[in-house]
C-alpha cells in the first residue's frame, strides 16, 4: 500500500486527533499552518495542499486545480454548497477525483433537532415555559387549546435525503402522511416523492413543511413569495438546511399575514441574524444558531466516518456518502 | 332502556355541549348550579347530585354517600387522586358503583409532551433559542457539544400505564433501553417492568427518569432525597404526573449538586409555583403549567370517550379505563 498524504483542516481535541493518527498509521497527516475555527469554517489557501493525495475537511475549491496528486476529497460537513457548482463538478470528473461528504455523521442529530422543533411547536413550549398562569384562567385555557398532537397530520420534506429518511423513521409512530421532494429521486425512498410539477399542490396540503434543501444555484431563495403563497394557511415552516434557500422577507410577510402559524429556523442568512433583524422579534419565529447537526460526539463520529471511508478507499471499495 | 339522570360538572363550548345532548338523547342531563372553571377544578357540593344515576366530571367524593341512585362515575381526568383512598374504594365496592377515568383522552398529548421535553433537553432548545452567538465562538462550540441525540440511551418510566405505553411507542425509533415501574404489573406491558426491590438499581442506570405516578398515599413525595440519591449522575428528571409525588426541596438539592443535569416539570405543588420559588430561578429547571394533557380537541375527545362508555354502560359491556 502506498503511503498517502492526507490534508486535515478541521480542529479536534487531542484524544480525537490521537484516534485519527492511530487510524491513519502508515500514512502522513498534513495540517494547515493556520488552524480553522469550526467544521463550518472555510480554510484559507495553503501551499502544502498541492502535495496531498487526500483532503479531509473543507478544502478551498479553487486550490483543487493546483493539487496535481489529489484523488479524494472527504468533506467534513453534510452541506457541499462550496463544491456544488458545474465548474467544480466538471473539474473533479475530468481529474477523476472522488468526493464524499459527512451526511451520515449529522443526520441523526439533524433529524432529532427537526423533531424537537415540531414537538416544541405542537406543545407550545416557548410560551408554556415562560408563562406563570394558574390552571383555569383564560390564558391557561388558551395555552391548552393551542397545544396539539401531530398524529395524522401531513408533512412535506424538501431536500429529502439521509436526514429526511431518518426523520421519516422518527415520525413513523405518529402515523402522519409524509411526502418527500428531491432533485434526483432514486426510487428507493421510504416516502412518496412529489414530482416538481405537483410541488405547489403538495405544499398546499402540508401542515408541516420541512426544508432540508442544500444551498445551490437551483435552490437559491427557493422559498420565495410565490412558494409561500402555495402553503396551506396555518402551516408551520422548518429550516434545518441552509439559510440561502429562503427569501427571508417573504418568510416574514408569510408569518405576519398568518399564512404561516410559525417558523422554526436553525439556519439563516447571515448567521447569526443581526439582533435588529425583524425575524428576531417576530413572535412566532424561533431560531437556533446552526446547532441542528451538533452532537456531543460529532468530532469522534466524523473521524470514524472518515477512517471507515479511508479503509474503503485503500481497498478500492465504494465510499459512503459519495456525492461526486 | 331506563331514562338515566346524568350529572355533568365540566364546562364545554356550545357545539360540544350540543354533541353531548345529542349523544345522550333519551336521558336527562343535570348541571351544577355553579359551573366549574376547568377539567381539573373540584366541583362544590350540589343537592341535585343525590338524585342522579351517573356522574361525569369531578364529583365531590364526600357527596357519593348521599347519592343513593349512583351506579357509575366517569372521571373527566386521567388523575384520580381525590378518589384513590381506601374509604372511597370500599364505599364504591360496597355500593357496586363503577368508576372509570379519561386516561385514553389525555395519553396521546401527555406522551407527546414528554417526548417534547426529552428532545428540547437533548437539543438544548431553551439555551439555543435565546442565544445570539456566531458559529465558531466558544459559546457556540459549547452549545453544539452540549447538544445530543437520545439514541441508545436508557429511560425508566414510573407510573407506567396508558401514557407510558404510548411514550414507549413514540420512543421505539430511538432504540433506547426502556423500563417501566408500576404498582400492579399486569404482565402485558410492552417494556420490562422493574420489581420494587430493584428500583434503586434501575434508577442508577437511567439517563432519563420519567415520572407519571398518580398522587396517592403511597406515592406522596415518592421522589425524596434518598430516591434522588439513587439516580445516575447527570440524569434528567421529567414529571408529567402529579406534583405531590416529588419532594421539591430534594429535587432542588439534586439539581444544585449536579446529580440531575436537568428537570422538566409539567406539574408542581402548588400550581402555579410561586414566582419566588427557588425552582423558578434554577437554570436547569423547566416548567410548563400543567398543559401536558392539553389537546386542541380534548373537550370533544372527552365527550366522545364518555359517550362511548355510556353506550357500553347501557348495554352492560365492560367500560374503557375502568379504575374501580
Amino acid at each position: 500500500m502506498n503511503r498517502l498524504r492526507i490534508y486535515v483542516d478541521f480542529i479536534a481535541p487531542p484524544d480525537i486527533l490521537q484516534m485519527l493518527r492511530e487510524g491513519t498509521a502508515g500514512h502522513e497527516l498534513v495540517f494547515p499552518e493556520k488552524p480553522v475555527s469550526s467544521v463550518l469554517a472555510k480554510a484559507e489557501r495553503d501551499p502544502a495542499f498541492a502535495t496531498v493525495d487526500i483532503a479531509f475537511g473543507q478544502p478551498d475549491p479553487a486550490a483543487i486545480a493546483d493539487a496535481a496528486r489529489l484523488r479524494w476529497i472527504h468533506i467534513s460537513t453534510s452541506g457541499i454548497t462550496r463544491y456544488d457548482a458545474p465548474a467544480f463538478r466538471a473539474l473533479v470528473a475530468k481529474r477523476r477525483i472522488v468526493v464524499s461528504n459527512s451526511a451520515n455523521v449529522y443526520s441523526e442529530a439533524c433529524a432529532v433537532h427537526t423533531l424537537s422543533f415540531m414537538l416544541a411547536q405542537a406543545r407550545q413550549l416557548p410560551l408554556g415555559l415562560k408563562t406563570r398562569t394558574a390552571g383555569g384562567t383564560a390564558t391557561w385555557h388558551a395555552l391548552r387549546r393551542a397545544s396539539k398532537t401531530i398524529r395524522g397530520q401531513t408533512a412535506l420534506i424538501l431536500g429529502y435525503g439521509t436526514i429526511g429518511k431518518r426523520l421519516a423513521e422518527l415520525l413513523r409512530p405518529f402515523e402522519m402522511q409524509l411526502r418527500g421532494y428531491r432533485r434526483h429521486p432514486r426510487g428507493d425512498e421510504v416516502v412518496p416523492i412529489v414530482p416538481a410539477g405537483q410541488l405547489a399542490a403538495a405544499l398546499s396540503q402540508a401542515d408541516h413543511v420541512i426544508n432540508i434543501l442544500p444551498d445551490s444555484a437551483e435552490t437559491r431563495r427557493f422559498f420565495d413569495q410565490s412558494r409561500f403563497a402555495s402553503f396551506k394557511r396555518g402551516a408551520i415552516f422548518y429550516n434545518v438546511g441552509r439559510g440561502g434557500t429562503v427569501h427571508q422577507d417573504a418568510l416574514l410577510d408569510s408569518l405576519r399575514s398568518g399564512r404561516l402559524a410559525a417558523a422554526w429556523l436553525d439556519v439563516t442568512e447571515p448567521e447569526p441574524l443581526p439582533e435588529d433583524h425583524p425575524l428576531r422579534s417576530e413572535p412566532n419565529c424561533f431560531i437556533t444558531p446552526h446547532t441542528a447537526g451538533g452532537d456531543r460526539d460529532e468530532t469522534k463520529t466524523l473521524v470514524l466516518h472518515f477512517l471507515n471511508n479511508l479503509h474503503r478507499f485503500v481497498h478500492d471499495e465504494p465510499l459512503l456518502n459519495r456525492v461526486m
